[in-house]
């Protein structure tokens, strides 16, 4: 299993599929066959595994299928994994995490009407930490979302006259483009579009556009004008004339958005945080000061400090000469 | 020197005095006898040593004193240690850092004078680590300066209505109480000491008053009241009438004070950043966001993101729940 889990993290963290990672075991225990799932489209990390062995001669009858996930059995863009493994006459399904889907879940029960020994649950703590905002999206019916923001010490996202670039350092800057690339969708306020123009895509080490773009979601009244830097090279841009934070999600959702990654203003940040939607922290914070300027995050109607809204710190690292604090809402 | 190091850290890191360590080897290279000191008016960690030798029964003579800073030369509250050294026999001084006092420095050259062979720079970088505020204020004449803060990730000291007790769990507020008994003074404006009516003492684990207590240093013109938890228990109270920190700290140097911290408010802690007086910096970050209330630092006459002041983090580390960032200002 810890070898299936290596396999998952070779596969895209964005898009509306999980990563997942199978062996196949022949059954004297040896590895016959591995697989992964590279994305939307492709196939899954079981048929990949079976495919590999056949590939190198080995015959999948009688062995033991050890993967990430509950094999689905639904048809999808691909064909249902169920009905591959029964077919390929597989003796036994070892699993980490079962399949929170409403269409692709129940794989198990599946699989144990057609004889096949399953048995689920292995390692399942450590597959959920890589397919963690992936899982709770679909339990919940609406995307994982992390607000990221990027302040001095003293709270600042930009000095008094508004000038920002940049806060914190290139290497920093870099590593939020790492997460960008792993994200459905960016969102920002129209404020923030408008002022600041931003491209809101991911870049690679080199400054050069990653394979994925995601969404670049602009929420507010107010319209992105042609010859915005929104408009150019990058993901879709998607315009939602609804403040309301819950409608956003709603509607990013439907086009299968299962993370979501909140940028700013402070106006959205704010709105995001007084609706309870905010799963994940990323704070950035470079040592300076700057004594005047604006915060991270715009009113929350708290008035004392029993009503602070407080999250679960998970992480706090050093990010070329910066320091990223990640923290969760542990209220899910 | 490793055990050197070791033993000068059993030292109280507070007081005019360095944390020094010091081991006697015979010449075969045998230790004979060990030393630390222990704070103002007791003996340096040179003679200590040479007395542990003694109570052992062993002869300090033809031996080689190992000592983490360059023996003194003059006579303050104890008499000086080249005297000591010159007068018991010992052959060879090897220490880590030159003395960068006035008075206490040149000591090596004393004992070369007198025949000993010395060797100095052993380990100075390590032994920086552990006297680098002391040495600092020093060689400039004016205390080393910790400016603390507790914010919430959006960079908010208290809530919209003034309320603060507490932005960081207990772990890190006792986590910073250690810091307090480490260093000489506590220093905050007359806004904090009148609002929040601070006691500004160090306690222990369990809530008990460590041994030290530095001194309690309020800035402003305003008087602090008959009555307030600052004129209890605790370290001498100390009112400045002078908001000019370069005018506090030379007052603070002629009490021997050899590091300060800054405590806010903000008014004081822009203060002390616009003076260029803040020599490392202690952020306390509770995962929390608050919307609304006050920042940290106050105005610096910054405009523009070219002109933020900028640090350099040495440390992030999670305390009790709590981010603790540590940061140097590197132009020293």
């Amino acid at each position: 299993m810890w070898r299936a889990l290596e396999l998952a993290a070779r596969g895209p963290a964005h898009g509306p599929n999980p990563q997942v990672g199978a062996v196949l075991l022949d059954p004297a225990g040896r590895r016959i066959g591995e697989g992964w799932h590279a994305g939307a489209g492709t196939p899954h990390a079981e048929p990949a595994a079976l495919a590999d062995a056949r590939s190198a001669g080995h015959d999948p009858r009688g062995a033991t299928m050890v993967v990430t996930l509950e094999p689905c059995r639904h048809t999808g863009r691909t064909g249902p994994c169920t009905h591959a493994l029964i077919a390929a006459g597989v003796a036994r399904v070892v699993y980490a995490l079962d399949d929170p889907s409403p269409t692709a879940g129940g794989g198990a029960g599946v699989l144990r009407s057609a004889g096949l020994e399953v048995v689920g649950g292995l390692l399942a703590e450590q597959a959920d930490t890589i397919v963690h905002p992936w899982l709770t999206a679909v339990r919940r019916g609406r995307p994982w979302v992390t607000l990221k923001h990027a302040t001095t010490l003293d709270g600042r996202v930009a000095a008094a006259d508004g000038s920002s670039r940049w806060i914190t350092s290139p290497a920093a800057r870099r590593h939020a483009h790492r997460l960008r690339a792993q994200v459905d969708a960016i969102v920002v306020g129209t404020g923030t579009a408008l002022r600041d123009d931003p491209a809101l895509t991911a870049r690679d080490e080199n400054g050069g556009l990653s394979a994925h773009q995601p969404l670049r979601v602009v929420v507010g009244r107010r319209t992105v004008p042609a010859g915005a830097r929104l408009r150019g090279l990058g993901g879709p841009l998607v315009e939602v004339r609804d403040h309301d934070p819950s409608a956003v999600l709603t509607s990013l959702a439907e086009h299968e958005v299962r993370h979501v990654l909140v940028e700013g203003g402070p106006t959205v940040a704010a709105a995001f945080l007084r609706a309870g939607l905010v799963d994940e922290v990323h704070a950035y914070l470079a040592a300076a000061y700057l004594g005047a300027g604006p915060a991270a995050v715009g009113d929350l109607a708290i008035t004392s400090i029993d009503g602070a809204l407080r999250l679960t710190v998970t992480e706090a690292t050093i990010v070329g000469g910066d320091v990223l604090v990640v923290a969760r809402n542990q209220e899910e």
